[in-house]
């Protein structure tokens, strides 16, 4: 016979075994109801879209991560790197069927082949929700005050919205003298990389893209340090007074859709950062990330993150689009709540074990945990056999707190005995009766 | 400015818009549910594999039909073709973590670069059940059960599964003088093709392939004739006596798995059909099909498939681990529903929009909607503005049942009007009311 092939996942890719795809799909479901109750609906598209649709729109390094090839076909095809570009090619595409604003969720694996590090995988979930056809404070908001509901529906505690703008990115530069384009986006994207490089990497980076002198590159990751909150824009706009219009009007948007979220109750969830750079090109308005406060998770990097992209729809469209979007990478997320020790175990543990005396019972015991599954019980009928302790042995072992016995005697009288393997007390049960019971037992 | 990018999908793959995905993700639903109450638990696993993982897995048909690549590593990796060789892997790979029976369902999309046609993608939503560990009738039985309630839950009515088992296509092969394994599975797999390639067809790739002169051919073609059941095999085995053991073993555990499916309830949904051949290589006990009866659709094929499989968990570990499975093919179902009509589409409704008067009472709003959304109620806000009276032709555009309006006396008296698209009816109700209030609208 030959050697059996290496079973083996690839390199920054994971197994969600049971017991953490349980509670990772509650997570999945309460995302779900709380983007649907925030007015948003349900949106698929296929994981692989054409090259050209994917190429050019995440920067020169995210073009760099996405998984390329040539199908069958010969067409370049692409794996889908986030929900945003495929968001802004649908709504172009099926412009003709859908309502503006067009409110959409869209939770699904896209693929980055990135360095694999802690929290960070190849292969991860994003929970997408954006509105697509306004570009409005309360549009802005709207989006923020969902994401953070969802973070509250998920019992994440320490969570913080850092929110900025890309003008307030660009009109402190401006200020700074750094007044041509390419300079600026070069900054922006050193600037987001403060986490991975530091601050020294930054201004080296500065240096050697947007070609400043070390000291102006200083001076450009000073301005950005985090910590800087709306206090600090609001005193930099006094001072500069009408030679900053886009700082000026930047900080004026930030302070309405800070006011919008602090009418919805979460203010204290959310707080100004002029540190934010987000590294994606097609940001055009406030942009954000949200991070765990909690220290030993907060490396993980940012779990829910955004912002307002007006021109990427118009990329695929002779219209002009508007949108604002958030993303939460659930399996970063429960990876830092596995870290913390916050994951529910208990999903993952048929609650119902049938046990199955002999081979002549074996209909009865599929009858009767029928009885249960259409009470909407869960329950697993024994398939290994053999003696009844051994039966009890296994359910113990799997998990289960309830173990129902048919014999015979039990058939024939239609009823079963049913152990709490907490208590240990057995009740003979009639069919008719047992759904109710159990249940009672369960709860 | 430049010409836009071409907004579009590639053959044979979709957008699921809200209209067809919100019934589809409640779909999704009511099958994990099922799922779950069957005692099975979720398993997720990448969509990309080693090549080698999967490759050789599926017949020489199956394995063309891959999506196959290097990746930036110069890995050869492929994209998943269904999901029960991911999970053989997963049996081997975390054999220690696992306790047998191994009990998983998994629904996520699989890629084959078929011909697309009606009903048929090169993108698709599997939503398979497995049983690792144990090969008995009770099992195959239970896994029939649990895709036989799937459907029911799905309220698919007019279903039927056709059950065979691999034995009988070998034993009735054995019985017409076809004894080598290699003629043997030409047979099958052209057999497998009858729907697609009519009888004719299968004729000449029987003489092609498994070099059979015609005469011999056609009576293969004969002996797997739709229609024949559980009664003309049992009249088989009568008369071939014990010249065809194995036809006759295989005979015994279609009775045995068929008196259990029976006892659960289900014998009308399930016939024996010899002509059921399943074109895949790794199946080695019961195989089956189920398709749907109305005219209309019957031509799409299987809606849900599967068999027995004792040899592909051990094709990656030295332990031999049997294994039986069911998949369901969601898009196929989806597209017949569809096709009959059946598809709800008022979920991709979204039932209660919040007007907003001005900008001044934007955050009200928010607060207000807010409230409704804690109350598990589906709410949106406007963010097109304008004209009160251009805002309930939006709602109304939109499909909303409720419409609720803010101006600064209701803000004054914390209240809100509350007008019911359906009978036209305005009611001022205080917002500690609110939510029980629209709640009663909307049942």
């Amino acid at each position: 016979m030959a050697a059996p092939l290496q079973a083996q996942t690839l390199k920054g890719f994971r197994d969600y075994l049971p017991e953490t795809m349980a509670p990772r799909q509650a997570m999945i479901r309460a995302i779900e109801d709380t983007f649907a109750r925030h007015g948003f609906l349900p949106l698929q598209t296929p994981a692989l879209e054409y090259e050209e649709t994917l190429m050019g729109k995440y920067g020169e390094e995210g073009d760099k991560l996405l998984y390329r090839f040539e199908d069958n076909g010969q067409r370049r095809v692409a794996l889908r790197y986030d929900l945003t570009v495929p968001l802004a090619r649908v709504v172009a595409q099926h412009r003709a069927e859908l309502q503006l604003p067009f409110r959409r969720y869209h939770i699904a694996p896209v693929w980055r082949a990135e360095k694999p590090q802690r929290g960070r995988f190849r292969e991860f979930l994003q929970c997408d929700a954006d509105i697509a056809g306004v570009n409005s404070p309360l549009a802005d908001a709207e989006v923020l005050v969902t994401g953070l509901q969802v973070l509250r529906s998920l019992g994440v505690e320490g969570a913080r919205l850092h929110l900025n703008h890309r003008d307030v990115l660009f009109g402190l530069l401006e200020l700074r003298g750094v007044t041509e384009k390419p300079q600026q986006i070069a900054c922006i994207r050193a600037v987001d990389k403060l986490d991975k490089i530091g601050a020294a990497g930054v201004v080296a980076e500065i240096v050697r893209e947007a070609q400043l002198d070390t000291q102006a590159a200083e001076q450009v990751v000073a301005a950005f340090a985090p910590g800087g909150g709306l206090k600090d824009l609001q005193q930099t706009v006094a001072v500069a007074g009408d030679s900053a219009p886009v700082l000026k009007q930047a900080v004026e948007r930030l302070e309405a859709v800070l006011a919008l979220v602090a009418a919805a109750g979460l203010a204290d969830l959310i707080t100004v950062d002029v540190s934010i750079a987000r590294g994606l090109d097609y940001y055009t308005g406030i942009i954000y990330e949200t991070r765990l406060t909690d220290p030993k998770v907060a490396s993980m990097g940012a779990v829910m993150s955004g912002g307002r992209y007006d021109g990427l729809i118009g990329l695929f469209s002779k219209e002009q689009v508007p949108a604002v979007g958030i993303s939460l990478g659930l399996d970063r997320l429960l990876a830092a709540l596995q870290e913390l020790g916050l994951l529910p175990t208990h999903l993952a543990r048929v609650p119902v074990y049938v046990a199955v005396m002999d081979s002549q019972v074996a209909g009865h015991a599929l009858h009767v945990a029928g009885l249960l599954r259409a009470a909407g019980l869960r329950a697993e009928v024994d398939l290994g056999g053999g003696k009844l302790g051994k039966q009890f042995e296994r359910a113990s072992k799997r998990g289960a707190q309830v173990v129902l016995v048919l014999g015979s005697d039990e058939v024939a009288s239609q009823s079963a005995v049913v152990k709490d393997l907490g208590s240990g007390q057995q009740t003979p049960v009639s069919w008719t009766e047992l759904p109710a019971f159990v249940a009672s037992l369960l709860t």
